[in-house]
């Protein structure tokens, strides 16, 4: 072991579904601080399993920092030098998630950090499987995503054969396995493009609590919760059988227009998306965790939930039970030509199928919720996120191998 | 207070050199992690007082993220807009610092976070005295840097009338103040430029130590430390009279050629900076706190530290003592069109005067250090920062009212 004061035995056992840090850190994994209580784990220190029947950074609550990298396949790629990469891949995240040093291209950007929880989540885009001669396993799932109406999508910071989400609660963690990952690549694929955010630090807040946007908004709240009983059903795939127990992830880059939205006075702000601001509780009632009960009516007889509020819109009710599980990050990237902030959200969700998570979602919020107004949707990707890697297993090996 | 369960009582008391933090936190006034101890304070409660008699955001060690914010001021600004504003931030900074809301433009971005060691540092370039009608009294430490050569300036992200460093351990909180002091400028400046950048997470180490940069080094060992008899007289000014107390602050955006670095065996990048990659030790021997010898021998007659090496040339001892505080921060921009990563170190160095300090220091690095040739300055800036705000007064006040 290279990091001092950081022994196997300080850091926290338990195997189990990815979740190492969560037998002692609450349900998602991370460890957090009680109040009244000094935290009982580093940040440092706290680590996520690479191995499982699902790769990490899923179900685990946003880290402070992602690193997202679409990678394209060099020309003439052969299917075996991508299995070659995805085993180096593999034995690299592994070892990274339980904090040991990359075997080669080590670069030393987090030698004196504990693994801060990093996972390393990797995903096919469709052309992956067309370029591999593998066409006959892209499952129709990785169609390309309709336009929707005020798209203005730029194609370069788009798509891409391979995705990398790297997250980590520490930003040099971070960066270390991003350019460790990158360097294990070359020569089989290249960086297409690559994007930076940020989510709530561990201990920023006195109680664990769902985190926040940039646009002020409570985030996060009405996601499906990995002990509801059809968690697994909403969130991971069934099939192709390569694909069993992965996912689908739909990425967009959101840009905000906080200069418009922060004009707004807070009630009309919780109008157009139907929730309190200070608290997120639902504008029917109640506090942040009560359901949301979209017939409510005001006294005068109004809606308590405006008509257009993004909740109702994108609530799985009014998209025939359409869900998947959002993990988005903000982003900050300074100021734009036009004097705007270049800020937003990277827009991650994961679900079981996107013909009944995101396309519905997003077709009914698209056609004029209350937010729309206040959104550009930049950048977009979907991606079938591989299954967890057994010990002894590789990335991708079903498919692979196949 | 809002900030439920950060009660006044769990913050940490104690005044004195805006290190609120220092009295319980080691040296620098961060709460972080103690190995074999659990955290004393969390990461949200920890609070840095904005007053004293230097600005906060200098002697603390970097915090985990920075937002940079260059404005312009708006043509015809007055000076009484001006002192409004400086007022309007003076009592905004305060109320942030202490985790208080802002009173105008709350956002709520930071709404469940406690203060997270928020700094907010204030300083004016050279042509924020021409536009005020105030050029008798600008410092003629504010001339216009030398052009360096290898300089690869874009002059519309570097200067600006006035510049804002932004620090936090959490990057909402730092993003929430960043919008609202920048809101508050609304007709009396606005944005040039905006960056942002990155530093070690606290409790990412199982022990406090200096951090490192994105080559991987350990970056920060040589600096002047606050205990150092000498320290006052290297970082802050003593004249101009509304200066005293102040300081010069030297802003760099350093591209770092990543993929050549490395490609270089870890040898030869620790002659390129005349320390160990894994503990920052020099290579004339000792550890990391061990005084460089620049005159030190190797058996075979050779200088241990290389003529080239980094800190040789970049020493007091090379350029007649000049020195300087470095507190730099990392910055991944993701992808530049020629495939390489937009990616280095935003350089600040606080100074007594630029003259003793960056000039001839980057002035020697630039003939020929080792590390120059994979690095790219790509954006610049040079400031007066004001001198400490003490209780009662704001930002400025001397100058503003001379
Ligand atoms: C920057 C863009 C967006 C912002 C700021 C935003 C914000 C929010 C907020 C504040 C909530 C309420 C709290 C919660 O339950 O998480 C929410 C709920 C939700 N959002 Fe978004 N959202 C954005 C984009 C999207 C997109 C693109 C989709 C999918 C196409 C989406 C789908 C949902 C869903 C499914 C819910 C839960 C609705 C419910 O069942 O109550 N959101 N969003
Ligand atoms: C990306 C660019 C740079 C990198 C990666 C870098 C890296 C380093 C490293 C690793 C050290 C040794 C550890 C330490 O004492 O902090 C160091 C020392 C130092 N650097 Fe840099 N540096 C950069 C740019 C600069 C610039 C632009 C200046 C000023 C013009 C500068 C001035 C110094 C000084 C004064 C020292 C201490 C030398 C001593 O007295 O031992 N550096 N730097």
């Amino acid at each position: 072991m290279k990091y001092a004061g950081f022994s196997r035995r300080t850091l926290l056992g338990g195997a189990g579904a990815g979740l190492a840090a969560g037998a002692a850190a609450g349900a998602f994994g991370r460890a957090v601080a009680v109040p009244g209580q000094p935290h009982q784990v580093s940040l440092g220190a706290a680590r996520v399993d690479f191995h499982g029947p699902h790769q990490a950074g899923i179900v685990q609550p946003p880290q402070a920092r992602i690193e997202l990298l679409a990678l394209d396949l060099a020309p003439g790629a052969t299917r075996q030098a991508v299995q070659e990469l995805f085993k180096r891949w593999t034995r690299t995240a592994g070892d990274m998630a339980l904090g040991e040093p990359a075997d080669s291209h080590e670069n030393q950007i987090a030698l004196d950090a504990g693994p801060s929880s990093l996972t390393v989540t990797v995903g096919l885009g469709a052309t992956f499987f067309d370029k591999l001669g593998l066409a006959a396993h892209r499952p129709p799932q990785l169609a390309p995503l309709p336009d929707f109406p005020q798209d203005a999508i730029d194609r370069s910071r788009s798509d891409g054969d391979l995705l990398l989400q790297v997250c980590a609660d520490d930003a040099l963690v971070a960066y270390h396995a991003l350019r460790v990952l990158q360097q294990l690549a070359a020569g089989t694929a290249g960086t297409r493009w690559q994007m930076s955010g940020f989510s709530r630090s561990p201990g920023a807040t006195a109680q664990p609590r769902t985190g926040r946007n940039l646009m002020g908004q409570v985030d996060g709240t009405n996601n499906p919760k990995p002990t509801d009983p059809d968690f697994a059903a909403k969130v991971f795939a069934t099939g192709p059988d390569w694909l069993a127990g992965g996912s689908y992830l739909v990425f967009r880059r959101i840009r905000m227009l906080l200069d418009n939205w922060e004009q707004l006075p807070t009630d009309r702000q919780e109008r157009i998306v139907g929730r309190r601001k200070s608290d997120g509780a639902p504008l029917s009632g109640g506090t942040e965790t009560t359901p949301v009960d979209l017939g409510k009516q005001d006294p005068d007889g109004s809606l308590a939930v405006p008509a257009d509020a993004h909740v109702r819109i994108a609530a799985p009710a009014s998209n025939g039970g359409a869900a998947m599980l959002r993990r988005g990050f903000s982003y900050s990237d300074g100021v734009r030509p036009d004097g705007a902030p270049d800020a937003g959200l990277l827009f991650l969700a994961f679900q079981a199928d996107p013909a009944h998570g995101f396309v519905p979602v997003q077709r009914s919020l698209s056609r004029g919720d209350g937010l729309t107004t206040f959104l550009r949707h930049e950048a977009s990707g979907l991606y079938a996120v591989l299954p967890g890697v057994p010990d002894g297993g590789y990335l991708g090996q079903a498919l692979l191998e196949s």
